[in-house]
Formats: C-alpha cells, sequence, structure tokens
C-alpha cells in the first residue's frame, strides 16, 4: 500500500463524486434502499421467504459443487462450503437485509447496473466503515415474484441486489485478490501493464 | 456524519470483503481493466475514437435537452452543459482512459453488473483517496464495434464501461445527493424509513 492518505473511508464516500471540471454532476440517483430489519413484524415474511430462497439456492449451489466430488476436509472448498452453510442456516438472525431496487426509466439492459452496484458498494463500503460487514447477492431472484408482491414493489423497478448486513464474527481483510496483472491490460487486450511493475504481482 | 472512524479510505478498499462468517469469498473477479495512457502511440486510435463518439454524444444529448429550450445563463442546467462541452472537447487531453470489461461466463443480463460495477466504484474512491478525479460513462457504446476490433476484445468480454481519469481542475465533494428518506424505504415499497429520523431529511 502506498503512503497512508489522511481522508478517511467516511469522508472518501460522501465526497467521490463525478469529476468532470467544477461542477456536481447532475445525479438521477435512481437506486433505492428497502430495509428489511430483524424483529420488524412488517418485514418478517419477506425475511422467511428470503431465508427459504437462499436455502434452496445454496442446496442446488452445493449439490452441483458436489458432482465433482466432496470437498476434502480441510480444504479451502469445504471451509467456502461450511461459511455457506451457516450464512444461509442463520439467515433468519441476520440483523439487516437490504433489497436493492433500480428505478428503470429504460428498458432493462446489461448495462443499466452502472446506476445501482456502485451505491451497493458504497454501502458495503460504509458498513465496513462502522464496523459492519456485508455481502451481495443475487439470491433473492428464486423468489423474485412472490418477493415483489410481499412488497408492493412497482413492475418498473428492478430488485437488482440483496445485501445481508451485520457484524461480522471473524473479521475483515486481506482479501484474496487475483494480481494486479491479470487484472489490467494496457492499450490492447491482453497487452501487459508493464507500467504496474511489482505491483502487478 | 458520525464519529470519525479511523479506517482510511484506502484501508478499507482493500479490506472490505464479503462478510458471512469467517473465511474470504472465492472470488472470480472477472472484470478487467484496459488503460489508455495519454502519449502511448498504441492507445492514440482508441483515444481519438472514444472522443469523437462522447462528443457526438454529447452532441445529441445537447440537442435533446435544448429542445426544451436554451438553459438560462448561470443557471445550473447552464453550468452543467458548460462543464459537459469542456469534459468532452478536453477528452483527447485525458490522462488515463479506462475501459472496464466484464469476463462474461453467462448470457448478457440485467445484473451481470453486480460483477463489474464494484469495481469500478472501487477504481473511482481509490483514485480520489490518491488525488484524482474520475467520471464513469457509458459513452463509449456508441463506437463500440470499432473500439473491439482496435483493442482485440474477444466477443465474450461486455465493454461495461469507460472511465476517465485525471487530477480534478476543481475540488471534490460535497456531493449533491438527495435525501435518504427518498432512497431508503422500510419493510415494503414507500414506506418510510422512520427511525432515519433527522438523517432522512
Amino acid at each position: 500500500m502506498m503512503s497512508r492518505p489522511d481522508v478517511s473511508l467516511l469522508d472518501g464516500l460522501a465526497t467521490t463524486r463525478a469529476i468532470r471540471r467544477y461542477t456536481p454532476d447532475p445525479n438521477r440517483q435512481p437506486f433505492r434502499f428497502i430495509t428489511l430489519r430483524r424483529g420488524d413484524v412488517d418485514a418478517a415474511p419477506a425475511r422467511e421467504l428470503l431465508a427459504r430462497a437462499f436455502r434452496q439456492s445454496w442446496e442446488v449451489k452445493r449439490a452441483d459443487l458436489d458432482t465433482a466430488g466432496s470437498p476434502a476436509e480441510g480444504s479451502s472448498r469445504a471451509r467456502m462450503q461450511a461459511t455457506m452453510q451457516h450464512y444461509v442456516d442463520h439467515l433468519d438472525e441476520v440483523p439487516v437485509i437490504v433489497l436493492v431496487g433500480l428505478e428503470r426509466y429504460r428498458p432493462a439492459n446489461p448495462y443499466e447496473g452502472a446506476s445501482v452496484y456502485p451505491a451497493c458498494q458504497n454501502l458495503l463500503l460504509a458498513a465496513r466503515a462502522l464496523g459492519y460487514g456485508g455481502t451481495l447477492t443475487g439470491w433473492h431472484h428464486a423468489v423474485e415474484a412472490e418477493l415483489r408482491d410481499l412488497l408492493a414493489v412497482p413492475d418498473h423497478v428492478a430488485l437488482s441486489a440483496c445485501i445481508t448486513l451485520g457484524v461480522p464474527a471473524g473479521h475483515h481483510g486481506p482479501l484474496r485478490r487475483k494480481p494486479l496483472a491479470e487484472l489490467v491490460h494496457d492499450a490492447r487486450w491482453g497487452r501487459p501493464a508493464t507500467w504496474l511493475g511489482e505491483r502487478g504481482q
């Protein structure tokens, strides 16, 4: 990491805007957060529906993974599967589930996420800054029709993500990320960015 | 803003990962950044193509805005239009243009952005932490076919965004954001989140 900057994470989130020259971007802000808080009776049916959906989705995914054989005890896949099992088994207890809506103003397309997922990332980073942790998922899609009914979500609103938030039982980072050299290409697809130097490793 | 946390923006970016319990998320990381640096002769054709595309896209957009009449001098729309005009007029001079690719492993869909736009937001926040500013756009789509040829981008890779980066001529934030109460609904669509209290204003 480079020399320590003096901008805090929260300040960064509060002040990172489109920089073109001087003025703030006129901002449509089409994302919406629907909070489903633990203990709120009005949120309970949607939370229960999601818990079932997450468990079913994980069962399907797990069976799919296991077609190649069960993971070796203590392997990273075994640990990942145990974590996922624990996650879906305890979804009822997650303090806050946030369903993220996108007010569509044109037909659905693969690039509309540019208007909603940066806000999701900001939410996760803000949670991190305040001592919470979260996960962005798409597992609500399995029960989307029923969920829309329960929450009275209008047809023009996409349900783009389902984020679970709480105090981490473990601790944060470091992340395991791919080497930068795999992620960054220079001037054309596949050309190594030699200017990365050692940071590319 | 709440009490100042002691996590810096860069540390937050480096350590915010999916929190389910203990282990790091096995991470596909399907995003790719193609850098087009000013002064790199290999990047020049793509940069020139993008500059033309941005200018054309803004001309169309501007004409569209002006169908409702020209903006009043000194109005926020007039300032926004001047900023945009300056932005596209000087695109050739932008220090770095980053084309963001997404390695698709299933058919294009409106939710695939969850795998690429959070990384774009991280890039913009990291730029902010280091004293740079940027803008995420989709204006490369107008010349996407030609751009793919120039950069040898494989068919299975989506070009999800085009980010311009440089040292801001102005300065960062504060952001003009909508009141939280408009963005956050509680337990069902449209229900006010009364627990926001004064933060909702």
